[in-house]
């Protein structure tokens, strides 16, 4: 993780000197690495030596991380954030335009990155990734306000957005490790699941957490009016009144500040929270079983637990 | 060309409906394809067959365009123009997030093209040309309202935001024709230069043109105190109260509606759109230098000439 941290700074750098300076304030920020770790691991799941010789892995983990950080970058102008990790976001800090434009060159130096690994294959597990994102960018900003949004869609959503590089993060481990195909697929789908599950507890967690752990402002789904599933949960098993209250304050983007505890008062008394993090559960459970192939090992276990655990940092 | 356009429209296509939304708008404002044309034609200029069974050109440069066009949408976000090619820009149309979000898309379909071409050398052709642009994007940032900044930083900036797609455009058209690589430096050569003529005399234009021909907001580059060297050489050229003048209106942003008009009378004063479009002719001439290593033909001429002509609807 060491070198997989070194690549990243190390290609973060650029004669123009605003993107190394917005690219520290990022690194400053730290976030969990997950990602770039998924790779790491899959990599040595998969029995890819990683001696001196065999750093693929690195440059890969590292090319995720980009397109990671490319994406909350994007995101944040997007959703007009103000907070990221419990630290001013970058754009607040230097703008919408410097953001926008970041974010672009590190998508371009992701690429760059790709092709230095040279294998057609992760470029085309990495690239398709990187548009299905940007279909569920695009897809997210459709239903924003749309109470009519079904649970399919919002799936649909959650796994562009975020189970989508989970998936391709942990299927180019196994890919550098020229493993058989099944292995590949096993990563592939512990990658999907673990990310759904991962962005389902995300979701509840924004009505559910300490604004001081999350390291976000609590309740910044509401205010955006996003469509997530404790509010399709509770609109779902409301009563009339409680509908044209979320009508209201999700479809006609009329808040007043006291709305935020009614809408968690409604979602307690829903159990919507309970509904999200059951299905985060059952894609835990799935991203487990995914990984019964491999032989037992620390790191299988290791891997096999983080799905557990990703579920219970919300309960 | 209308194989390469079909490419376009079909690789635009997304089960996300505002995706395919935009792209239309986005092909019915039409556009030169100047850039994937130069990709056609360098690929034809090196004898590439462009029959049935070699249609890698048209891939690449449907590539060429989705890059640029993916510049051009988080250009309009980033200097909130409301027209492009006169037409209402995309964000004034589907505003600034759509704009944000379908760049990101077009950028990763960009990728997956290059991916399906399958040449290493196009992908780090590419890769690298997206990265410089991103670069020379957040360098024209930091330029802004700056007008300390020198003529060798301005010309990097263009370099980088056109010239840099300009030169792998016609470059890459040279590598699927398998031709030696002085071939393909020569093409690349010419790109470059032809790149800097015409963005040189597209800075020119926006204090010279015709508002209805020029099919922009004449003056938006002096609007949002964005440095080219038509501002650059008045600047210079200018007597002390030419040079507060410019200070006021640049530097701190303070603009009247009749600025404008001065501002155009202080460049006509101190022969800056000549000084502009000399440079201009300079990299026009090396352009078609560029090329004189390639046996004489109707195909060379015409590029050479394209050169020449770059020039001449600045004047």
């Amino acid at each position: 993780m060491a070198a997989c941290n070194h690549a990243i700074v190390a290609r973060m750098d650029s004669p123009v000197a605003l993107i190394p300076q917005l690219a520290a304030h990022l690194v400053a920020a730290g976030g969990k690495r997950l990602r770039p770790l998924l790779t790491l691991a899959s990599a040595r799941l998969c029995g890819y030596p990683a001696d001196d010789a065999n750093q693929r892995h690195v440059g890969l983990a590292a090319c995720v991380e980009f397109i990671h950080t490319a994406t909350l970058l994007h995101d944040d102008v997007v959703d007009e954030s103000q907070l990221r990790r419990g630290l001013a976001s970058a754009n607040a800090v230097f703008g919408n335009k410097a953001s926008v434009l970041v974010g672009d060159f590190l998508f371009a130096r992701a690429f760059q990155l790709m092709t230095d690994d040279g294998s057609l294959k992760v470029m085309q597990i990495l690239s398709s990734a990187s548009a299905t994102i940007s279909e569920g960018e695009v897809l997210q900003m459709s239903t924003q306000n749309d109470l009519s949004t079904s649970v399919d869609q919002y799936l649909e959503v959650i796994h562009g957005k975020t189970a989508a590089l989970f998936a391709a993060a942990c299927r180019v481990g196994a890919v550098v490790a020229a493993r058989p195909e099944a292995e590949e697929l096993a990563l592939e789908a512990y990658g999907t699941n673990l990310g759904m599950a991962f962005q389902l507890v995300d979701d509840a967690l924004d009505y559910a957490a300490d604004q001081a752990v999350l390291g976000k402002t609590v309740g910044d789904d509401f205010r955006e009016g996003k469509i997530t599933l404790p509010v399709l949960a509770a609109y779902a098993a409301g009563t009339e009144e409680d509908r044209r209250f979320w009508r209201r304050v999700i479809e006609d983007s009329e808040q007043t500040p006291e709305d935020l505890d009614h809408a968690l008062d409604l979602i307690a008394r829903t159990d919507a929270i309970e509904t999200t993090l059951d299905r985060a559960a059952t894609y835990a459970r799935a991203a487990h079983a995914a990984l019964d192939i491999f032989p037992d090992s620390h790191l299988r276990r290791l891997l096999q637990d983080t799905a557990a655990y990703t579920v219970s940092r919300g309960s």
